[in-house]
């Protein structure tokens, strides 16, 4: 019976799977919280956009972990053998880019840089580079915008070449003792491999197309002239970054003997190419054309892909779309809401309404659960994190209409949980007006396994079916099936994606199905939605109503000074 | 020492005060709460539109309050006599009429009417004849427009005919039995009086015009054509009201022998005409053109006089313009906001943001103070409960803009308090845009006299100096002043309410002056304001979201089926 490893990196603690090749089932499962910092995130309490790791805490975590699930599985399974594995995928986090010496060393790891917050893993949500985001911007609407085309028309502070450059205006002496800075979802698959040497490291497709403005159309990543613009300093980085990117299929390498018996494991078994968390979990709950996978937690991760060797259309608002970089010979769709749970977390956390007992999820999901669609006459846009996608604006906020003087908690509380399936409504509306056929919706994720009330409203709200991943960690099984794929089927794997997938993954006997009645009358209230998003949302619409959020922006921040 | 009572008939209360005619200051003061129903209200608990009182309190709580307002006098001025008391003022809620028979005693004091809630006195807040008053409207904007022009294009169910037209229907009994109908403000005065009996009666031109479409303009109460088409009964009601009508500087008659030797005071002493609460209160105020009084309570009365031998334009959204009454010789001018106090205790009662304590009106406030103008980045219109003024429409509903994943509770409260402030400022200027000056601004009411920060923000947001009435009972003290002008000069009061007013009206000492600084912010947020009402609010405004607020309450309404 063959294994794969499938090692997932969070953003507060790494799990590692053991998985069934021959049908997805987890045989074991460990978890261990990164032990630097403030749950595993070193922080700065005079810079709250600060948030790094220490990249010892992606190797202790992984050893730990994998030694723990390989004791559960000998456990459960009397006839397991570790020789039984046959190939190990990893996900992490991104964009969390690492400055490494020429040996591949991350430089918090040398004695020069030990406690040097620069010199370890800028984790995807720091945010110090927000200054050098927006110089980058700037440049490329000038220089290259097509280099922003492809990111939805803003570089973010949470990508990589942010980051880069705020570490050389703030802390040139890392900067400069950095051969190159490598991502942790390659840095990870190198280690294993014994390729983390600069020169015979492999860059996922992945992170360099949705994090870093890599394309074949220009050459791969940006161009040194354009870096040089920048900085002189970092258009001579631009040397160590290979034009050449992998996609998840392929192999980083092989588990060197050293790791191998470090680990208890097969030396020489494939490590697959790392990829972040959302992509592999696209793959972990089934992704292929026509079938969207939603990962739904504080925010969304809608995936789709298309076949690489079909014409795709440029679909305005769609912010990621990256040749292989969720499944090989597939352009990788990328899109998302940027707020979801995060929204009844701060009416929950934030207003606490009815008090912190009958202010909690619980009892307003209950009560919220009796009310009839349309029946509070509440109707809230989704917008308290701004919104990515398909509007692609940070600098949108809240709205909630139809307050009277009887409205209550539970109300208010579904109609953001509405507001939320409006704007998963919007996306998919998009991909199809653009013809992306969505055929089929497989969510997944904390809320997806949970929330029941919310699963059914998104059904009712979309008329659509909402199935749920059979796994509960399809990010950790999507790195398994890489190491499935990786493996090949000569290893007892498989050659493809598909046939590991159609083998590993499945959804839950309970799925959502549209109540017709409801969905009616969601279908009135999406339309309202939809003029009170083109009213505040879309900048040429007629009434002129885009300004309003914005100078209340300006205003507010106009009070900070 | 001159002396005159104040008589004021609230919702649930009666409030008795002897009041000093040289300088307006209160002797003595005396309240009694309704006894029969709750709180003084008669309801029925399978019909929550019902709202009735019972006659014999108004009786009994005026001997009640009299006799302890006359005692607590006594104790405390020694030298204090009965006999120094030269006149009489009452004011009353309205429009609460009462069925009454040939001579002019409610249906409800003869044993044959009894307990039946129909023969009794209907509260303003009965919305019993909701139906009624559409069918009012109607045929009202087909055969006499310009009966609704005078009173905002809508004949409210809380109004006159309403309630006479819907006691026709469900208990023709009452109605037959019913000689005419009488507003509790003018039967009260009547009874002091002796004219009780419908023959001599005389009806206040404030009830009748505000409430009952009064106008000399077209020959006093409606036609009785139109009103037969109603129901002919209805259009033989109409011979038993005068075309007639009264001001408040006009005596209903000489308190009689009886009640003078019933009540302790001297016979023969006039008694003024009744008026509304408000109305008077405005008096007690010191309203006088140019001088804009705001009652801030629940909700909010906002009255302005001009002076009648002047042309004064048609002003669109002000629904009450009715010359004499509230001042002799000049139009009062009714304006105010559906909700004010009751949005913030919606927020506190239903919303309980940050648990009972944290969410309590003192706990908000303390925080809300502590936040900048502009600093939380929100947004609100003040229209839960519709908007009286300027819009004149029940079916708008409150709106919240600007929300992030940090807003606190304190920051929606107290943009719920700007929204009031801008839902103030609104009307102030839909005033001087028609050419009615606003030169100062006197509030009263509960919420001026305690919420320090309301009326600071209303004084930033409007850039007005917010004065506040020296009296925490203008509306008795109206009602004691105008018992001052019908007793005149000669018996120690004052032939004109200008004179009795410099007299016994004031402003207490601290008053809230415009911070500059808040009032620049507040002219940018206004300006937002002003963009969100037009475009929600405005019916043909180009934007088309008009419609957003109405179809939510027709879904709303549809889901109840």
């Amino acid at each position: 019976m063959p294994y794969t490893i499938g090692l997932d990196y969070g953003t507060n603690s790494v799990r590692c799977l053991i998985v069934d090749v021959t049908n997805g089932n987890e045989l074991a499962t460990a978890v261990w919280e990164y032990e630097t910092g403030e749950a595993g995130i070193i922080l700065d309490p005079s810079d709250h956009n600060l948030a790094r790791q220490n990249p010892e805490d992606y190797l202790k975590g992984m050893k730990i972990t994998i030694g723990q699930a390989i004791a559960q599985a000998k456990e459960t399974n009397k006839s397991f053998d570790t020789n039984q594995i046959i190939g190990i995928g990893v996900d992490t986090t991104g964009s969390t880019p690492i400055p490494v010496d020429k040996n591949g060393t991350p430089l918090s790891m040398l004695d020069e840089f030990k406690d040097n917050p620069n010199a370890c893993a800028w984790l995807w949500k720091d945010h110090t580079g927000h200054a050098e985001a927006a110089e980058i911007t700037q440049l490329a609407e000038k220089d290259h915008p097509e280099y922003l085309a492809r990111c939805g028309g803003t570089y973010s502070s949470e990508w990589f070449f942010s980051k880069i450059l705020h570490c050389l205006r703030v802390d040139p002496k890392v900067f400069d003792a950095a051969y190159t800075w490598v991502e942790h979802a390659d840095w990870l698959p190198a280690i294993l491999t014994g390729n983390e040497a600069p020169d015979k490291l492999r860059r996922c497709r992945c992170a360099a197309g949705h994090k870093a403005m890599f394309n074949d159309d220009w050459g791969g990543y940006p161009a040194a002239e354009f870096l040089s613009k920048l900085d002189p300093k970092l258009g001579e980085l631009r040397k160590t970054l290979s034009d050449q990117t992998y996609a998840v299929d392929q192999a980083a390498g092989q588990l060197t003997e050293q790791w191998a018996t470090e680990l208890g494991l097969p030396a020489g078994i494939p490590v697959a190419m790392g990829a972040f968390d959302a992509h592999l979990g696209a793959v972990g709950s089934g992704i292929a054309p026509g079938k969207l996978v939603k990962i739904i937690g504080t925010s969304t991760c809608d995936m789709l892909v298309s076949p690489s060797d079909q014409k795709l259309a440029d679909i305005p608002g769609i912010c990621g779309v990256v040749d292989g970089s969720i499944l090989p010979g597939h352009y990788g769709l990328e899109a998302g809401q940027s707020a979801v749970g995060d929204i009844f977390n701060w009416f929950v956390n934030y207003i606490q309404a009815g008090g912190k007992e009958a202010g909690s999820h619980e009892a307003l999901t209950e009560k919220a659960a009796k009310l009839k669609p349309g029946q509070s006459g509440l109707l809230a846009l989704d917008w308290n994190n701004g919104n990515r996608t398909i509007l692609v604006d940070q600098r949108l906020t809240g709205l909630l209409i139809g307050q009277t003087l009887h409205t209550k908690p539970e109300e208010i509380y579904r109609a953001l949980i509405e507001a939320t399936a409006f704007g998963a409504l919007t996306i998919i509306n998009r991909f199809e007006e653009y013809g992306v056929k969505v055929s089929e919706v497989i969510n997944c994720g904390g809320i997806a396994e949970k929330n029941a009330l919310l699963m059914q409203i998104y059904a009712d709200a979309t008329g659509r079916e909402m199935k749920v991943s059979r796994s509960a960690q399809s990010c950790a099984l999507g790195a398994a099936i890489a190491g499935a794929v990786v493996a090949g089927e000569a290893s007892g794997g498989y050659d493809n994606f598909a046939d590991a997938q159609a083998a590993m993954c499945g959804i839950k006997n309970v799925t959502y199905k549209p109540i017709a009645e409801h969905h009616k009358v969601y279908k009135q209230l999406y339309d309202l939605y939809k003029q009170l998003h083109d009213a505040f949302g879309v900048q040429k619409w007629s009434g002129k109503l885009a300004n309003v959020m914005k100078e209340l922006l300006n205003i507010k921040d106009s009070t900070q000074g």
